[in-house]
């Protein structure tokens, strides 16, 4: 396993010589010195390599032995420069390297690789490694897509943001995507974070969906306004770890359970704000899946996750010794995918919205009767079994999207958090009890997209920018997506649905 | 039945008098005349009444009567004007009538309701009914997000596009959500209709994607270019039949079937693109569940459909005599749910990408043996099916997203687009053979949002605008897709993905 | 909520005057007085009215008074006589009653029933009350059976066991189904529980089956036997509470992580042989689903786990305030069903079972290569992927199915217990590494129909008979499954299949 | 691909030299001659080899060329005797063989094996290759049993049936197991083929079962009995075929489509009470599922359809060129499996059950209102669309595998047979409409064990014994299935039902 933990980078030709690099994917590790060196065969001589860690300045390995090593830390890279190399015609040169290290002892390595030189071109694509956000490079992939593709964007390319600002957030940046903002609402919500009123705006271009959405708020209201409630939260990355055999695997389980408080420490020592809650041990064949779940502040977390889990798993890794294979994700976490785990166990926030919507509201703003509504609901809830769908409800995937484009939002977390569960009733006066519940919405108030500008913005208008707020957020989302779901139960309960589209969606 | 295919609208007082509208839910109607109308229990002398067609001069009835009715055609409204009616201080009346309709017969409706005034706010948000896309009324919503919310939007405000452009794909505009375009490729496309190399723009504000999807597309070209095919494409709306038991419900199923050449007549007159390919016929308890499938040219295509069954169902109700309740949409279609009959059956495009990846190159750029991805899958494949995900893949969504985003696609469709199935193979010369068929892949190139500003460009960067593009669409985006399993596969296996982030994704 | 925890049962004209009956369905419970009883809305006078707590003799209830009430347990009946009243012609009476308990204070019932005379016949089915397990009632069935369908079973009727063993495992009992029982293995067990040869009872009428399991067995011998691991261990049951909004189900989550050592202190109560490993708590709209998770020894415990469940909820309605409605069972057990929770969660035994056979041993024995079954692996899991199905192997439910019948478990169980998860890989040596894990195998040793005639010596054949044996059984259970999964892969994957049943399966 | 269509088979040593067989896998071959055959490394001359097709008398090489071949049928066997080879020490030869077939030309086999002699011991179990079935070598098996085990079964070993009788239902037979039947009904069904009242012998050692299905049944028969069809019926083969890539696969689908009269013809040869109702066709990657849907008559039909798809497949791997793989079952069946795909689509028969229950009847009888069961049912749907159970129903399993066990069925088909969709409706009246469609059940009335003693004379009180009765087989155990269903939930809803286990279940 050790072997794995690190890699030897690309061949390039330097002025220093022909360079490689060594990186380390392991905690606590020490570089103490290069044994061995031999290129294609033939060994290098200690005083003709030099080494340098991360962009620090080279020096020589007597001087660093003399030093007794160099602190490694995860994620370091060593590069190794050795001078007096000759490449051959086929400009393939192979490298096997003896490396010691501590706690780990020593380590051999090899690498075969064709040398590359530095500067040539990746691709066609206009880079700078120096600032690929300078307004001149920007300017030159814009030319380059004109160049190649024969089209002129004049909107794509009306550039006007700060471009500073998307460091982080985009790379090969070249230009805006403009989307159409709507309103909807205000909508009353009662939660426990979210108190008041609320206006919603909605990117999108998606005709009578700003309309629709709005209608439903209209009755929302009429009836009181959503209660609103965040009733979990959560956010996983799960790795699978490989044994010779099901009773290591299990075994395995059980010394995780015993050192779960330093494994906690290793997972909430990269970042203040994350608290590991539990791991989830699923067991099948001869893998061990760990499903670590985290609290994650204010922010989606999904990367903030990984660091952790990746952190905790490097030190699973030292201190367990029969290990066989190691994933850092195995698909249960399950990111990006619709899973039955996630509706299940929660991922992000589950969040309920519910109301009583009184029987003559319905009829007067939806011209539907609650028992419409209710049958409906019966026959889709048979519609949606036999269908295996992820959801019960209808459209949540509708207000979600446009709630995450203009709030800034992964919007590709749409493909978990459209996921719902639906539930209707008819209350014994005769009024409509309604309540959907969001088991994996994936939001952020802070944190990747939500500081950028229009995106800023959204958030502003909805009080919910910065710390402090996802919660609030939460329970504004799932008001909205209820919203959504009446509207849209009424429309086809009283087969008013293609006509709305016949009267508003003119594309 | 017939009952429910006609609706009276709401209670207006206007200068003509108090005015409500009957609305036409079903084809070949005609309106022949009113029969009786009374008003809280009190008879309507038939002189004070007048009708007007949709927004066509009112007439009265006597000169209808004369006249032989009118032609009433699906969707049509009649509004009907009544003379000297005075409002009780509750506001509230109650509405009588019988109106006489050729084939359906004499039929009668009752409606109770306050009477509301018009141009009174059916909420606080501005709107214009006369023109809600002049700059007057959007500069009127803009300042009432300010004076609501107190925030003052600089950005999202900062409206530079055609006004009138927007009709049809937004209601309440106020703005635009600005969100950053990344450039990944050029991608070398081997398809029956994508042949060659396209710049791909990806909208997202999640660092690392376009990096990420970048590396996978150097990887891809250099083995050669993805194959792509188009092996499907069906676009849904599942109504719902309700019976008294189910042997009726089974023999509608024979019905439909001997008649479904009239019912692919009625579907198909309603748009000159469309084709119903077949209905799928589900049956559960006194239901028949009834999955049409149309192709729809270059269109996504959802309303059309809607329309096409609405229209379809329109004759079988007319035609058919035991059919006890009728909903348009059972939640089998399963529009914007992921769902295991869009998995097995398509929605959309169904289309596979697939390369052949020389060792030597996957290792020389991903640092990844064949078999590390062939195992990671293999444990991957475990995982996603204790986690019953949609997807045996990674992280389709991602790229689906940034696409459609770009690109005008209706983006909340990511909820079905973003199932997948990856299967890998190390072939007998060691390399890998990787393959991934989405079978729920719902885009574009005409239609919805895809003529807007940015969005037109983008596609257009594509080459991909307008009718006769959506399978070379298609193909690239699975292509692309493609690219970002592949890279991250890598980068999992390689353990290479944190460290990544750590790199490139400061937020 | 109380008021449900009392039922009124039917009434009966007895000797001592009208009867009817009054369970309790709470722990903890007092019963003091009838406070107040009137029949068709006429009170009845105190001292016509008399009670006996099941079957002891009755008293009159001012002798109740004196005695400050009886205990009351959980399930007991409290008979109440009334004597002198008559009966109208619609054989009709109407009940209310205030009944004072402690601690749960004073409670109103009604029952509205029809008067019946005990004895008459409650269906035509001949029945004992005394002992229907004596040899003329069953004789009198028998002779019914021919009566009513001119059918005279001669081996159906041929019984020849001693009636009383069968009490508590069929009611109505009439005769002996019989099944033949066929011998595979010896097979070769590597477990922590069993340890050595096993001779394999599977009862079953489908051709071919014994064959191709005892294949299997030959081959896994031949490459040392299988290595077999019980990995987890439980049974649930699953009752839901009900409450006003989905913030107090979220909240009785809270309490009952903060009262789980009393709940588990009731429930244990209930049986010695019981544990409540942990309570998973599933949250959705206004509803509290709570898995209870036990460990039952030997027994299959659903049984069990039912009474202590129900003695644990008891203590919940009776300590928590604002439960709305209670069901003890919320179909997320999943009893008599297959689901993912219980692939994902366990039910039941989780087991392994896993191998690595020997290339040459399976191409003699076989006549396959490991490459061709693991090319089928690959395939299949595709194939399984898309049909949505709870298995990724391909046939464990004929393996269980036979070692169940014969062995006297609950068979209905196949339902869950069919689920299976099967991996390969071909080793570096070119061997094929191949497991199965089932991980919701619900088996018994002790308890159900495991003490019966033939079932109890089929487990002894298999040394398991009895308490301690179930984890035994279980490692052997999946050994012989996994010999079933390689023996079809290899028909399949050699095209043997079919031809294999042309030559044995002759019906 | 045609050389996976011939196998060679085993190398045993036999009175007339070694001895090795060749195995026809293909329809429609003929074979010539042994053009080649080389037995390590050293060609052996014709005059030293015969043939035997099957079991007739061997002949000579030349003869067999004399007469141009012989008929060489799918699965037939030509064994060739080798004479005068010495068997080395290592007992392993290798042997190359080359024989000239019609029409696939010449085809080169080879083999290398371990030489055995016939008559030694396969396994340790007592087995005859001239009748498996006579009592002698049963009376071995059961000394066997004895001998390994110490075991000395009565119970099991007291077979009084007709030892021939078992002949294709059982390998190694070696007693009986004795499952109790029990009595339930008789149950009113109102089907198309059932019409009256049938009595139900029911096969279980759980206690309580029969007691419970035998209280719904009175409850149904009190409202007018079961309402019962069989709404559709189809079993499932389900090939794949593997291509170089997508495009290839798809068009293979339209090939299928184009000569789906021809392929009928292959399949629908193989059986007179067969019918191919037609083929779906699933595309994933590069492979195409093949999924032939039959209709069997009055058998279970698994055995009968496998031929019928090898058949047709047969027929297309001559016919169509590109094909690089094929398999006969690529779990999509989904045989013995549950499965979202055979809950869409049908395995075996698709049958629905329903009855409105009368409000009065269900107090009476139950003691729990209407509303109770439908506010059950409403969360219940809820907890079963969180485990992603198979069933929205409670336990269909238990009264089908009862059902199962004492008329022959296949019983491993619970696993698919237990799915079902359970619907409520509270009528106007405030009567309960109730209604279950099992969509995979898969049964038979002539064919596998139906034909045994105790099998067939349960089947004969059903009045279902033997063709012509499978639909109504299907109709009545749809209908017991309900009553068990109305049974449990009465007991849930009105909490009777761990107390009434508590009663009659004591083990």
């Amino acid at each position: 396993m050790l072997k794995q933990l690190y890699t030897l980078g690309s061949l390039i030709e330097t002025d220093r010589g022909l360079s490689f690099s060594l990186k380390n994917r392991i905690k606590g590790a020490h570089f103490n010195q290069i044994l061995h060196l031999s290129i294609n065969d033939q060994k290098v001589e200690s005083h003709k390599i030099l080494v340098a860690l991360n962009s620090q300045q080279p020096i020589d390995l007597n001087t660093l032995g003399q030093n007794q090593g160099v602190e490694f830390p995860l994620g370091a890279v060593l590069n190794v420069f050795v001078d007096g190399i000759s490449v051959p015609d086929s400009n393939t040169l192979s490298i096997d390297i003896t490396i010691s290290t501590n706690p780990f002892g020593d380590i051999d390595l090899s690498l075969k690789d064709k040398v590359s030189i530095p500067g040539a071109a990746l691709g066609d694509l206009p880079r700078s490694t120096e600032n690929d956000f300078h307004p001149d490079i920007v300017q030159a992939r814009q030319n380059y897509v004109s160049e190649i593709t024969g089209v002129k964007p004049t909107k794509l390319f009306n550039v006007d943001v700060e471009l500073e600002s998307l460091r982080g957030n985009i790379e090969h940046f070249c230009g805006i995507a403009q989307i159409p903002v709507g309103l909807a609402g205000p909508i009353k919500v009662n939660g426990e974070h979210a108190k008041g009123e609320y206006l919603i705006p909605l990117a999108t271009t998606e005709g009578t969906l700003v309309a629709s959405y709005n209608r439903g708020m209209k009755l929302l209201n009429k009836s009181g306004g959503v209660k609103a409630t965040v009733v979990d939260d959560a956010m996983q990355r799960a790795p699978v770890f490989v044994f010779d055999d099901a009773r290591q695997a299990r075994d395995f389980g059980y010394w995780v359970a015993d050192n779960i408080d330093e494994i906690r420490r290793q997972a909430e020592a990269t970042d203040p704000f994350l608290k590991l809650r539990n791991i989830e041990n699923y067991k099948s064949n001869k893998f061990a899946f760990m499903r670590f779940n985290f609290t994650t502040g204010d922010a989606a977390g999904q990367n903030m996750v990984g660091r952790a889990t990746y952190a905790a798993c490097g030190w699973i890794l030292e201190n367990h010794t029969n290990i066989r294979n190691f994933f850092l994700e195995s698909n249960m976490a399950t990111d990006k995918k619709s899973s039955f785990i996630n509706i299940l166990n929660t991922r992000g926030k589950r969040v309920t919205a519910e109301i009583t919507i009184k029987r003559d509201d319905l009829v007067e703003v939806m011209r539907v009767e609650p028992k419409q509504i209710a049958q409906h609901q019966r026959v889709a809830s048979i519609g949606s079994f036999l269908a295996g769908a992820n959801n019960t409800g209808l459209h949540s995937a509708n207000g979600i999207t446009a709630m995450f484009i203009a709030t800034g939002q992964d919007v590709a977390n749409v493909s978990e958090s459209s996921a719902g569960i639906l539930y209707t009733e008819i209350t014994d006066d005769g009024d409509l009890y309604l309540s959907l519940t969001l088991p994996s919405l994936i939001i952020a108030t802070c944190g990747g997209g939500t500081g950028l500008g229009t995106q800023k913005e959204c958030l502003e208008i909805l009080d919910c920018f910065g710390p402090g707020n996802a919660l609030k957020f939460a329970e504004i989302v799932a008001s909205v997506v209820l919203a959504g779901e009446i509207s849209l139960a009424s429309a086809i309960s009283s087969l008013d649905w293609v006509t709305s589209h016949e009267e508003l969606g003119r594309n």
